[in-house]
């Protein structure tokens, strides 16, 4: 039924909470949430980043690595910076260098 | 039997999964994908990369070097970021210095 599949999985609910860094494709905002799965961290990615109806992709900050299976989240290490890219954005290397002068 | 074929070996459903991450020839997509051996990769990046009946290997991103027995696979560290190279495509270096305008 339609209830059953907007349920998070069995295996998703019975893994812990986690925490998750998660920075936007500019690096200009960055927040803490907790997730129990890659499914609950998107969820709650749209919700405090308001990309309702939105089409986004979570990636590693620091090379740009596509996360997209459960399996890949729950081997990334607690403290994992993500970066949401939203359509038409590119993940861009940190310009250490040029600091507040770094463009996306 | 055709099934006995297609399951994967003794030996890679005895080793743990790991996370490999895969880049593209160009650089421009990297993916994270969980792999018990490199039998399992070379499936898994076959159908996340949409390169069935494509004929590719996978190198090292980092210098090129050819992956193509089980036991280098085994020896890799976790983090190793592994390049797709289809036919006629080459390793290149990183273009540290260039940034976006690197080129394949």
């Amino acid at each position: 039924t339609q209830q059953l599949l907007s349920e998070p999985s069995q295996e998703a609910r019975r893994a812990p909470a986690r925490p998750c860094r998660v920075s936007s494709a500019d690096r200009k905002v960055r927040k803490g949430l907790m997730a129990r799965s890659l499914e609950d961290l998107l969820r709650k990615v749209r919700d405090v980043f308001k990309l309702k109806g939105k089409s986004f992709t979570l990636v590693l900050e620091e090379d740009g690595t596509i996360v997209e299976t459960e399996e890949y989240f729950q081997a990334l290490a607690g403290d994992t910076v993500f970066m949401i890219l939203q359509k038409g954005q590119k993940w861009q290397p940190q310009a250490e260098q040029q600091g507040t002068r770094y463009q996306l």
